[in-house]
C-alpha cells in the first residue's frame, strides 16, 4: 500500500499572517537560511504558501492597498526543503534537482485572487508610462475559471503555476547577484537604452533588511542581520530558478534545478491562478494562496553532464523545463505584433523589449474598441493565458515580437468584420481605482 | 457551380532566373512598382514564388553560396496585386485588407530547400559571434516532414509559411521608414547598448539600386533609377507588414493589413518550409519556392475602426494575424530559458533579446549533449517548430525570455535523465562548410 | 463580494458506512426520493461522493471482494438537489437543466483509486468470455496522474469525470423504462444477436428492494418498500442521463439535462479517475470517492426548444454535453481495428459492438507483446484515456470500430519496429488474484 | 542529393474514364490482379486516384446522378504496387508493410467533391429509413478548407484522407471472405436482429462480373471471367484493410497493413477530402479525386511478431494504424448521446449500432433548430469532422455511443441558450433533390 494522500509539509493558514505560521516562511534567497523540513526524493509532498504579498491585498472596493503597497516584504516563500535520496544523503551541489509538479490549485476556501497596476512610483510595470496609476480587479474562480466582476465579459479556465520555484543560491552565486545588480543601479539612466522606454524603477531592487523574513532565523539576532544584509530580493528570475513566471508551468510539468548548496534547499511561492506571457502590469497575474503537490529526482552530477554555463563562471548555467500535456488549448488566437519603433517613431536596432511593448499597445488599443477601458485589457492581457512570441530577431533593424490571444476567453467575436457586423458592447463597470 | 480550381496569378519556373520569369517580380517596397495583376475580392487565386534568394543556394555539398550570397538581392517578392472590391472598386488607404491563407506548400517538383549560418562579415545573425562561419544543410521533404543528411537524428511536420506578406507603403510611410533607419545606422555603435551583445551588422539596410528589381519598370530607367533609390529593402518587418517571419502564419491563418495605397498592392515572397521562432541563423527559416492560394476581403475603413497609431503618425499602426486551427500539435516541450545577463556576466536592464540570446545558447549547449554539433543544433532551432516565449518582462532587473523545443521531432528520448541512461549517439556527419 | 468558496451541499466521511453519512445518499432512480437540499441557478457548490461501491473494495492483496461484490448496492448517489431559480421557482418538467463541471477530483486523504474484472457469473464484463475470473489493480494519484503496482510502466493524467449524473425520471418515464426492461430479460436468450457474441448477464438489471437505499425514507416502511419495488436501478445510462459513462465530461464540462419532475433532482456519483471508451471490464474506470464543483442554470422550455423525441413518447429524449477545453492531450495514437466478424469467423451486419469488441482484442493481443498479460491490458484499455470510435457503419456488411490508444502513455515505445529493435520489458508483477 | 520531387507511379487524367487511364484501375480484390508496378521501400512515390465513382457524380443542380448510380462500379483503385526492399526482395506473406502517408490533397484543377444520401432502393445509408430519396451536396474547396452552397453557413478544414488502403488478399483468405458474406446473405432478414433497426440493403455486396475492372488483365477473356466470379467486392473493409474509411488516416498517419501475398499488392482509392466518424449517408465522406505522397517499409515477420489472430485461422488479422500530429483540433464540442433503445422504444442489448443510430438522430433533430433541413444535417455529420464514440459497452442493457460535433464549423453559436437569446438562421437554399 501506498501512502493515499501527499504528506503536508507547510500549511498555512490565511487568517493568520505571514510571520503567525506554524512553518516559518521567508522571502529573501540565503544560502543561509535553514530547511523547514527534509523531503525524500520519490515521495510525494504538498506545500501550502500564502499569496506573494502574504494578504495584504483585500476583495474590497479601492486600489489603495495596491498603491500602498510596501514591495520590501515580497515575495513570502514557502520552504527550504532538504531534498535527500532514499538513503539520506542530500542533493550536492553540481547535481540537478528534478522537480514534478503533480498537482496545485487555490486553497480550499480562499478561491479568489486578484490582479492589479502598481503605481507608478511604487513599482510601476511593463507600460507604467501609459498607466501610472494603480488599479486592481479581483477575481473570482468557479473550479477551472476565473472571472472578475470588473472586467466583464471575459472567463477563462485557469493554467496555474507557481511564480516562483528555485534552490538556495552559494554564497558565490550569491555575491554575483549582488555585485552585477548594484553595478546596474549605479549606472546612469541615461546610458541605458532600454530606459527610454521602459519606465519600470528602480532598475534593480537590492539587498535590504527592511521587511526580511528569514524563517527559523529569529529576528534582529546577529545572524539575522548579516543574512538581511546580503540575502538577495525575489523579484528578478536568475540562474537559481526564482521568480520565472512562466506560465506554462502548471500541472504535470517538471522543472530540472541547478543544485548550488547541500540539500538543494528548494523553495517556492507566489501562485498564479493564471498569468499572460509577461505578466506585463508587475502584479499582474491572479495572485492567490494556493497549494503544490510536489515530487522530487535527484540527477546526481547532472549539472555537468547537462548545464554548460553561459557566462564566465560555473554558476552562470540556467534551470531547464517539461511541459506536460494537460494546458488548458484553444484553437484560435488573435496576433498582435510589435516592430522595434517605439511610441516615438524611435528605430531601436532588434529589441525584442520595445517590440514586445508596441505589440501589448496595439493590443490594448485594438480590444479597448470593444467596450472595455484600456485598463481593464491591460489587466486582463497581464492574467489571461495570452502567448508573447519572439517572431524575429534577426530581420536588422526591427525585432518582431507578438502577443496572441486566444478568442474564445471574450463573450463576443473579437475578430476584425466588416463594418457594421461588430458588436460594441459598453463593458461596465471598470477597474477599481484609488479612494 | 464555383471556379474548380485556384487562378494562378504569378507562375514561377524555377529553372529561370528571378528576371526572367513570364510575370515580373521585384525586390523593393515601392508605392510606384506597378500591380501585375488585379484580384478580386472573395476570388481565390495562386501566387508562385522563387524562394528567397532566387536560386541562387544549391543542393551541393559546399557553403561557398551561403557565404558568398550577395544580400542586396534579397527577397524576390510576387506582386503586387491590386486588390479590388466585387464592382471593381479597389481597396483604398484606410481601409484594411483582410488575406486568407488557404493553401500553401512548395512548388510541385522542387520540394526541398536550405537552411543557412550567414557569414559574420557577410550577414551574420543572431549568434553570429558565436557562429562567425558559413554553414550550410539541406533539407529534404518527404510531404509534410522534412529532414536533412546534414542533421541526423531529427524529422519534423512543416509549420509552412509566407516569410513576407505585404501591402505597399504610401510615400509617406516610405520616407518615415528611410529616415528612421538611415539615422540608426548614423549613431555611433559604441551608444548602442544593444551593440555589445548582437553583433549583427549593419544596423539596418538602407536603400541601394544595386540589384533592385522594379517589377515592369524597366531597368536603367530614369523612373527605374528615381524608385531604385527611394525603395525601401525587403528585411525587416514594418508597418506594412512585410518580413514578419511569423512563423505561425500558416494554412487557414488571415493576415489583416493596413491599406496605404490605391489597391493595396499585396506582395508576398520568401516561403519557409519551416522556422522556428526567432529565425536565429538568419538565413534560418527552410528557405524553398512555393505556392499559395489566397482570398482577400476588403474591411472598408477598417484602419480607422480598428487601428489605432502606437507612433507620432497614423500610420504607425501593424498588422493583426489570426491564426487557424490546422497546426501540428506537440504534447512535450523541453524549455530552456535565458535571464538578461549576457555571456559576460553583464547585467541588463529588463532585455527581452538579451534573455532570448541566452535561452538560444543555453538549448544550443544542452542539444549538443546528444550528439551533435553545435552548428547543427544552430541550424536546428532555426528552422524547426520551436517557441521563442517573453515570459516575464517586469521582474527587474531580469527579462525572462524561453525557448521551447517539442520533444518529438527527435529520435532518441533528450530530457534529462539519471546518469547511464540518456543515450548519446554520435550524430555525423555535420553540416555543411565551404570548399 | 463573491463567496470565496464553494458551498459544501453533501459531506462525505470516507470512515463511515455510505447509510451513516450526514446528508444521505441513495442508490436507485425514483421520482419520489426526496431532495436533500434546495440549489439556486448560478450557485457554485460543492458534492462529495463515495465511490460507487461505497467503500467494498479495499486496498489489500486480493480480488475478492471484486469477486463477491454484492451487486444490488451499486451505486450510491449524491442527491437529488432540487434547483431553484434566484426567485425561488423550481426547475419544471420541459425544462432543460445545464449543469457545468467546474472542478471534481478524488477526495482529499483518499487518493487512490482502483479497477476490476468481475466475475463471470457476478457481473461480467465486455470480453467476460475470454476473461471469465475476477481480477484488480490498485491505482495510486500523485496529483494528476495515475499509475499501478500491479500495471507497471504506465502512468497517465486523469481525465476524471463522474459516471453518474442525471435528473430524477418521472413515474411515466419509470414506467417505461421498467416495462422495456423487463421485456427484454424476458426474451429468450437464443433470439437475441448479440447475446452469441457478448456474454455478460443478466440482460438487463430490474428494480429489487434488496440492499435499496432511499435518502431520507426510512428503510422497511411502507413507502420504502413502494419506491422499493418500482425504483430504476443505475447501471445502465437512459434518458435523464444516468450512468453514461462518458470519459470526456470533465473539468470546464457542460450537460444539458432533460427536467422530467419540478425541481429536477439532479443526483451524481460514481466517480472516475479515468476511464477508456466503452469502459470494457465493467468494474473498468479508476473507480474512487470524490468531489464535484458544479454550477446549474435552468433553461426554461429548453426541452421543447432544443429536444426532438427519437422514440414513442416526448420522454424519449437524451441529453446534450458539452466538451471544455482542458481534456489532456495527446499528440500519437496508435489504433487498433476491428470489423463486425466475431472471433468464430462469423460475419455479422454491420454491428458496431461486434466490431469494437475485435477492436478491443486485437489491442489486448498486440499490448500483451509488450511485457504485459492480457488481463493487465484488460485492465489498463478500461481504464486509459483510449478512444473507442465508430469509424464506418455502412460498408455492408463490415461495420469498422477502432481503439486508439495515446502512446505516451507507456514508458516504452509500442509502436511495430524491425525486429530486433523493440523492447519487450518482462512486466512485473501481475494484476491481483483471489485467494 | 535526394530525389527532389516523388516519383509518379500512376497518373490521373480527370478528363478520360476510369478505364482510360494511362496507367489501368481495377475496382475488386483478387490475388491475381497483376502489380501496375514496383516501388521499393524507402522510396517517396506519388499515386493519384479517381474518385470512387470514377467521375460519374457531376457538379450539376441535379441527384440525378446519385439516384441511378450503378453500385457494381465502386471503387476504383490505384495499384496493385509491388513492394520489394532495396535488394529487390518483394514483400512476403507474414509480413507487415508500413505505409506512411506523408502527403495526399485533391488533384491540381479538380479541386471540389460531393457527398450524396443514396436512394433507400439503390445503397441506402445508415438512416435509409429515415431519409429514403437520393441527395446530393457539392462541395467546392479554397485550401484546406470546404464549403458547399448546399449547406450554408458551415466551412471546414479537412481531415483529409484516402477511404481504401489494402493489400491484396491471398486465396485462402478471399475465400473467407465469400463464404462469410455469402453465408450472411443467404440467411433469412428476420433473423438479423440489426435488420429491423439497419434497414441498407443488401446485406453484403457479393462478387460480380459486372463492370468488372481488373486493371491489365484484358476484359472478357478466361483470365478475366475466372477472376471477375471470385474477386471480392471493395464496399467493406477486411483483414487486409481496404475501405475502412478510418477518418484520422490523414497526413503524417502510417498503416501496418499485413501481407498475404508476394509483393503485397497495395492498392489504394476512394479519397475523401473529409469525413465523419460512421460516414452515415454512406456516399457520405466528401468524395474526390486526389492525389497520395507515400512511402513504404517491410518489417519482415511482423504478423508473427505483432498481430495474434482473434479468429478461426491464421489471416483472421487487422491492421493497426498510426495517427500523426498534424490533425485540425477543436478545442469545443457538443455532444450528442444515443442509447440502445430504438426509435419505436424497443430495448436492444447493449447494441452499439443502436445507440449510435440515436445519437445520430439526437444530432440531426437538434441541427434542425438552427435553420437547417433534416437532410442538410444528415449530409453534414456525414462528411464534416465529427467523432462518433462508444462510451459504454458494459451498462446493461444499453451501450452509450456519443457524436461529438466540433462547434467551430458553424458560422453561428450552436450550444443551448435562454430562450431569445439563440439565433434562427433560415438557411437556403437545400440540399440538391432529383428532377
Amino acid at each position: 500500500m501506498a501512502p493515499l494522500t501527499p504528506r503536508l509539509v507547510v500549511p498555512i493558514d490565511v487568517k493568520k499572517k505571514p510571520w503567525e505560521q506554524k512553518v516559518h516562511l521567508h522571502n529573501r534567497w540565503h544560502p543561509n537560511i535553514p530547511p523547514v523540513a527534509d523531503v525524500v526524493e520519490g515521495e510525494l509532498f504538498r506545500v501550502e504558501m500564502v499569496d506573494c504579498t502574504g494578504g495584504r491585498v483585500r476583495d474590497d472596493d479601492s486600489a489603495d492597498d495596491i498603491k500602498f503597497m510596501d514591495l520590501t516584504i515580497a515575495h513570502y516563500l514557502s520552504g527550504p526543503f532538504r531534498i535527500v535520496d532514499s538513503e539520506g544523503v542530500p542533493a550536492s551541489p553540481g547535481d540537478l534537482l528534478a522537480v514534478e509538479i503533480c498537482n496545485l490549485g487555490p486553497l480550499p476556501g480562499d478561491e479568489w485572487g486578484y490582479t492589479g497596476i502598481f503605481e507608478r512610483d511604487n513599482g510601476g510595470g511593463f507600460l507604467t508610462d501609459h498607466f501610472p496609476s494603480a488599479r486592481k480587479a479581483i477575481w473570482y474562480f468557479e473550479g477551472i475559471y476565473a472571472y472578475s466582476p470588473q472586467i466583464p465579459g471575459v472567463r477563462f479556465p485557469g493554467l496555474t503555476h507557481p511564480g516562483i520555484v528555485g534552490t538556495a543560491p552559494s554564497v558565490e552565486l550569491l555575491n554575483i547577484w549582488n555585485e552585477r545588480e548594484r553595478k546596474l543601479t549605479e549606472t546612469s539612466h541615461e546610458s541605458l537604452k532600454l530606459c527610454e522606454v521602459l519606465h519600470q524603477r528602480p532598475l534593480a531592487i537590492l539587498p535590504t533588511s527592511e521587511n526580511c523574513l528569514l524563517g527559523m532565523i529569529e529576528k534582529g539576532t546577529a545572524e539575522w542581520q548579516k543574512i538581511a544584509n546580503e540575502a538577495a530580493r525575489t523579484i528578478p528570475g536568475r540562474e537559481n530558478g526564482g521568480n520565472c513566471d512562466i506560465k506554462n508551468l502548471s500541472r504535470g510539468s517538471k522543472v530540472y534545478l541547478p543544485v548550488f548548496v547541500e540539500g538543494a534547499n528548494l523553495s517556492t511561492g507566489d501562485m498564479h491562478f493564471s498569468q499572460g506571457d509577461g505578466e506585463v502590469s508587475f502584479c499582474g497575474a491572479i495572485e492567490m494562496s494556493g497549494f503544490l503537490e510536489l515530487k522530487c529526482e535527484i540527477i546526481r552530477g547532472g549539472m555537468k553532464e547537462y548545464l554548460t554555463p553561459v557566462g564566465p563562471t560555473a554558476l552562470h548555467v540556467n534551470p531547464i523545463f517539461e511541459i506536460g500535456p494537460v494546458e488548458p488549448h484553444f484553437s484560435e488566437w488573435l496576433v498582435f505584433e510589435g516592430i522595434s519603433v517605439d511610441e516615438t517613431g524611435k528605430q531601436h536596432f532588434l529589441d525584442a523589449s520595445v517590440a514586445f511593448k508596441c505589440a501589448v499597445l496595439n493590443a490594448i488599443e485594438y480590444l479597448s474598441r470593444f467596450g472595455y477601458s484600456k485598463e481593464q485589457v491591460y489587466l486582463l492581457l497581464s492574467c489571461c493565458p495570452c502567448e508573447g512570441r519572439i517572431s524575429g530577431i534577426v530581420d536588422a533593424p526591427n525585432a518582431v515580437a507578438t502577443l496572441a490571444i486566444p478568442t474564445a476567453i471574450f463573450d463576443q467575436d473579437i475578430r476584425p468584420k466588416r463594418l457594421g457586423h461588430g458588436p460594441k458592447l459598453r463593458r461596465t463597470p471598470d477597474v477599481l481605482r484609488c479612494t
